[in-house]
């Protein structure tokens, strides 16, 4: 009989990976026999009846907490993996990125400073600058970070465009030190995401800081109104300190003509990021890339690869065109950066984040690059648009559904004929509850409609559609037809 | 012969826990190869020579990217698991945890809608719940979530803080709405973490905001300075918004007097936020809880497990005392809670945090939390802090070694007599090139004379500290024994 293991083994050093391998095994095992266990998509069930259930796990003795507790994650998962989860732009990433990321978590690297990720600082700062050539920006000369996500790369995107714009006479930005009559604007679509309005309320510009711009009918930003809004806000004594445009609106894909907006921006002495969160992936193909043509003109740039880029989470970039936007972002802390290591040629990340300890998240990302390669990944793409383009066909065709229009990139929002709003929001929960299937909801005016009316009196009133996000590029035609099949038979039950 | 396996499995699904054993199998064969090849707590060379290393493995073919760069990320690691490598608040990971942690990267919950982490959702309330208790806090009131680490949780602490006291008014927060007559105040010890700071510029309040309370010998608030600053700030109309305590600072994890700080916040009408990210694990331990004692008090408590709970990056806990206290950060978005969801039985924690996508960080917590226990995590925590007592020992009866004073937690600082601090900065830099140790760094006042001088003029000059972190349970007397002789060998080798 095998001695107990010593349930305090440590992960790293020599002896770790032997410490881990039966425990990565037992958590391979849970896996395959939760995910049989749940048999679809999610769970069936209320969330009244899965939290009783896993409280019910969390409260009783058990011999393995390891296994039973990661079985009880996979069976109470919604598991991209399957087609049928098609809800969020929430991937299934990839197994070779995951198995990256086990590496990550057993060295523990922290971005920190360079004597707790010596290797890892450097992957990070080679990774930054090959996602700098990616989007078109010059190397030598950009800089950037890995960060949670675009709610992080938003936050610090507005940041720098906070000081960069309100500090450019010196002074430092504080609550009691702007003049008020200055007013700094922040300049967004009304489909841009919701973090930007609470980016503003954290940089305590506040929410009514950010100028809602109409969209026209594909959701794009309107340009015709984003000048208007800057010419009103100049001649009202506003500062425009930054406009964000939007390349892949979660709900629908729009890209915002980003070199009309980068135009704009410059004239009026603005800040221009781009929110290439959901739409950035399109950099990974040659054949979609043009959809963000110009934007290599940002001041900054958001992008998530875990959306269009399979990683597991957390996998956001924030990138700048110019190194020294980080300016009001140095800090020296004399435990992390003093500046004679620095002098004697240590490097230090410290500066480029909003964090201090900082997961070396580049390291998947870079795996993944050189195991699938920029083309392979640009082919998954491909693959995702390609599917979402199939699954718009047979909506548009089928008598009894209504598509909103073409997909822009991977998501596809319908409606069912004869459902009004709040029978949609009804049909969605049923099918999460009997396990069918996890799509999203949008809110947004009708495409059709919206189309005839641009440039007219106003956008028709917001209207619930259901969303299927295409990210998984190994679900198939077949699989889409299944879903669509299942939405409607789960329609007609619920009469 | 077997074909090559498909690049671009998925980790997910039935079908991943199959795609990724052989995946995860050489990530542990070229994580103990690495640790083999480093041969101690961190590879020995210049930054630029292991930088050149890793570019050109980068730049070369490879037939196993994932090996390959793996065995770089280990061999180039400064590796907490090694007994050397003592510099910073930077764990060595358990097994468990990391094992754990390999199914949150493979289901890949987020926790911004329920429908992407059914399961996750759940835990992470529970486990919210279960450290509330942990700090004094009642479960059914208080509210918090998981952050990237402290420097997220003093923000978003400090925000709430902003929110709730600046606002209380019912105006909202924002540059050019608050009348710059109330000119918000932050106090914090000269001893705090710069991430105070950092949020106050961040948060619009700007690092002018922040009042830098001194220090006395033994590096705790002065609790006399605090209460002469928050008169005299309120004597000058200003608003003082937030007191930040210390538990634990990173030099030399002093802890401020909690419920002092208490009584003072409570008399001028500031927020308590308590940074614990270091002196938080002292809960686990019943001998060692009493030096939090008054923790209970604040409104808000930062915690990092990924410091002493032996968790991998990220897993930083925020507190809040009140739910209510969020309600800055309620958000609504129609993709992810909208209101009828809500309604329905469906959990949203999106309101909960600073982000938007998010990690289920709170599972590997779980788990450690069910092996491990608490008692037995407590027992890791006091053995560090018997380590770190017996190296102050060793140091201070060794006729070359100077001791700062006696540990509060689990750092010891010295120093070598004879060498003033740029010989100290050079001789930590000689012993990472080497090879032999990773040992950290502090500026701090002497403790001896600074004990005398409480109350006196002024504090001693800062003056530049060697400084050994035990964050190494395994780790033995011998070790550390071996550490400070290597530090003395080296000294004498400098000449």
């Amino acid at each position: 009989m095998t001695a107990r293991p010593d349930p305090t083994a440590l992960a790293g050093g020599v002896a770790g990976p032997a410490a881990l391998r039966p425990l990565v095994e037992t958590v391979l095992t849970a896996l395959a026999d939760g995910a049989a266990a749940r048999g679809g998509p999610v769970a069936a069930g209320r969330p009244d009846e899965l939290a009783a259930g896993v409280r019910k796990v969390l409260d009783g003795a058990s011999a393995d907490p390891l296994s039973e507790l990661t079985r009880l994650l996979a069976e109470g998962a919604a598991d991209p993996a399957d087609p049928a989860c098609a809800a969020h732009l929430h991937c299934p990433p990839l197994a070779v990125a995951v198995a990256a990321d086990l590496a990550v978590s057993a060295l523990n690297p922290s971005l920190d400073s360079w004597d707790q990720a010596p290797a890892a600082t450097v992957l990070e700062t080679e990774l930054i600058g090959e996602l700098a050539e990616l989007v078109g920006y010059p190397r030598e000369t950009a800089a950037g970070v890995l960060t949670s996500g675009g709610t992080e790369s938003n936050l610090l995107a507005l940041l720098l465009a906070r000081d960069t714009v309100l500090a450019a006479d010196g002074r430092r930005v504080e609550l009691d030190g702007v003049d008020p009559a200055r007013r700094p604007r922040l300049f967004a679509s009304a489909a841009a995401h919701f973090s930007v309005q609470r980016a503003a309320a954290v940089l305590g510009l506040g929410e009514r800081a950010v100028v809602p711009v109409p969209v026209d009918g594909a959701q794009r930003m309107d340009l015709r109104a984003l000048a208007a809004a800057l010419a009103a806000a100049r001649r009202a004594g506003e500062t425009p300190v930054a406009v964000v445009a939007t390349a892949g609106t979660t709900d629908t894909g729009a890209i915002d003509p980003l070199p009309a907006c980068a135009d704009l921006a410059a004239e009026h002495g603005a800040w221009l990021h781009v929110d290439a969160a959901y739409g950035g992936g399109a950099l990974l193909s040659d054949r979609l890339a043009p959809l963000l043509a110009g934007v290599e003109r940002a001041d900054s740039i958001a992008l998530d690869w875990h959306k269009l880029g399979w990683q597991p989470v957390a996998a956001g970039v924030f990138l700048a065109r110019r190194e020294q936007s980080y300016a009001s972002l140095a800090r020296r802390a004399a435990y992390l950066n003093p500046a004679d290591d620095e002098a004697a040629g240590y490097p230090s990340l410290l500066g480029r984040s909003l964090r201090t300890t900082r997961r070396a998240d580049a390291f998947p990302i870079a795996v993944t690059l050189r195991t699938v390669g920029r083309a392979g990944l640009g082919r998954l793409v491909e693959r995702c648009h390609e599917l979402a383009g199939y699954a718009a066909r047979r909506i548009r065709s089928h008598p009894e559904l209504e598509l909103w229009g073409d997909p822009a990139l991977t998501t596809v929002l319908f409606r069912l004929r004869g459902l009004d709003d709040a029978q949609h929001a009804r049909l969605r929960r049923r099918l999460l509850a009997t396990g069918r299937a996890v799509l999203g909801r949008a809110e947004v005016g009708g495409a059709e409609v919206g189309r005839a009316e641009v440039g007219g009196a106003g956008l028709p009133p917001l209207t619930t559609w259901l969303k299927l996000t295409v990210l998984n590029p190994h679900a198939t035609e077949s699989d889409l037809d299944r879903l669509l099949a299942e939405v409607l038979r789960t329609a007609h039950e619920s009469g």
